[in-house]
């Protein structure tokens, strides 16, 4: 049992937020105080924590007073501004926002990974991009047998990636449609109902949008290997809170389909589902609610010279690992 | 205007059948005589065709005396019995199954690209698969200019695929997970509504589905290279009826975005929407109903030494250039 003097959520009342909430009943922790911080618009509110009812406060510069961790999931503006004021107050603040991720003073982890990287931070370590976790979660544990050296990946993303008001819109929107209603996008900046779309993050330069940039950067940081190649396709997909990920992969060894099986069946937090007979695969609705990255489709690539190349389907929770869980397993190992 | 004496179309209830029905209308086509055939279950059904109420026939041994063209859409099954039968009577047959495509003697065609090879057909012309079609339509263009050394897809395919009544699941499906019932799949083998799943066609001893192993045999028959390397991993969506692919493409020469987009925004049957400024590109919503297929996200792959790698994102009408259009093409062609 891990014991934690003083905690606070920031943003505990979003989907990430409130899905930290759930896993601090469920992990080996414990908690002392628990404060649950949101804007003033969400202050107020009673969240029940391991049945205790907390009243989400207002989050202020005078929050973290006497508060030894705190988990933000609110934006990244709300980090930029805050989490420099929890850390003056000697907080060691996890931040699921992009805002400090690519600091190098900041530690970027995904605990099954690079769990040594805690040692370095500052005060402030990040949690990476959802797509990042799910992805690195499947290639590291091949990676370390035989250095990759290529990633090309092309994401099915859940609208739980751009927050609970997406989610939302998902449902009613797809209502709409059904009910031969017009519909308009509201939260998303397309239709999401019967619709898929690029990621609608700005692109950059290079044609990359954001989202594909972090899968790009984060995870060269995560491996710590700055130059490796990898490219990546991030699209909106019509599905509630799983993050799906289509990803071939370049070895500098050759590989085969059950030797990648081998490995990856003793990974921590991966479960193999790779039924070729049943066609039983990774699928949203199982990954949904689920602690493990699903992964199957584990093949050779056809295309790759030498038995290099390997083809692989994820599907993870985008909110559990994806954010909220691996944002609560930096805090054990931190506070462990 | 090609005209045509006596035109049978061979599953005429079903997505594809209704579809090429419709174009018969919209394109320089005139029929003199059209039978509409299908299963004895379906005859007896009327479908309006250029404002004629026409009654679909049972298909029979006879159905074809007379007949010069006949468009099989009604699965392998029907047209590996009934095309050799239609043959046999003299008609040309532009089959949309899978049953043919791979005979030596039987031309594989999308007219954009091959419209050659109808040359050598001795009576079956091969629809190609769906996929394969919308993936083609945006990698021959460039092909031609710089020859493709590699292909790598992800596919996001529309229920359609699958046929009408997978159209309908999706809907019911969906309608009936809003409401809170319980659901069972029934056309396809997984639950669609809000979820996603690996193509559920059969797997071969290498681990790739048949929908993917399509994709990689017909591309090759359609470009004439016999062993231009591909790998795809093909994922049904709960989407109706257009087909998104993410394309990773590696070429001989190098080539830049601008060059591909110069070249695919001249290409026939292509349009480019890659509007990286608006956050606009291919969306099924947009591509559904469209003869065109859809292209854009076009970017220098970062992933590929010297400039030779191409991402795109492309989007097609499942039923439309996917499947129909494509058929009507071969036989405005034929009777041309």
């Amino acid at each position: 049992m891990v014991k934690i003097g003083q905690l606070a959520v920031v943003g505990a009342t979003g989907a990430v937020g409130k899905e930290v909430c759930t896993l601090l009943e469920r992990r080996s922790l414990s908690v002392g105080t628990l404060s649950l911080l949101a804007s003033a618009r969400s202050a107020g509110q009673s969240i029940k924590v391991n049945d205790r009812n907390i009243t989400v406060q207002e989050l202020t510069e005078k929050s973290f007073h006497g508060v030894d961790y705190a988990i933000f999931s609110a934006g990244g503006g709300v980090s930029k501004k805050f989490a420099p004021i929890a850390k003056a107050a000697g907080c060691v603040v996890i931040d699921n926002s992009s805002a400090f991720r690519m600091d190098s003073d900041v530690p970027l982890v995904v605990p099954e990974i690079n769990p040594g990287d805690l040692d370095y931070h500052q005060g402030i370590i990040a949690n990476p991009n959802c797509s990042t976790i799910i992805m690195n979660m499947v290639v590291w544990p091949l990676h370390r047998e035989n250095p990759v050296r290529r990633i090309a990946v092309s994401t099915y993303q859940a609208a739980s990636g751009a927050g609970q008001a997406a989610m939302q819109e998902l449902t009613s929107q797809t209502a709409d449609v059904l009910a031969g209603w017009p519909v308009e996008p509201k939260v998303l900046s397309h239709l999401i109902a019967f619709n898929l779309f690029s990621h609608d993050t700005p692109i950059g330069q290079d044609g990359y949008n954001q989202e594909e940039r972090k899968m790009i950067d984060e995870t060269r940081k995560i491996f710590h290997v700055p130059d490796l190649p990898i490219t990546a396709t991030c699209v909106r997909v019509p599905i509630p809170r799983a993050h799906s990920e289509s990803i071939n992969l370049s070895f500098e060894n050759p590989i085969s389909a059950s030797d990648a099986r081998e490995i990856l069946s003793t990974a921590p937090g991966v479960r193999v589902v790779d039924d070729a007979i049943a066609n039983h695969f990774p699928m949203p609705i199982e990954a949904t609610g689920q602690d493990d990255c699903l992964v199957g489709r584990i093949r050779q690539d056809v295309s790759q010279p030498g038995g290099c190349g390997l083809e692989l389907f994820v599907c993870g929770d985008q909110i559990r690992k994806g954010a909220a869980l691996n944002a609560v397993q930096i805090l054990e190992c931190l506070a462990g």
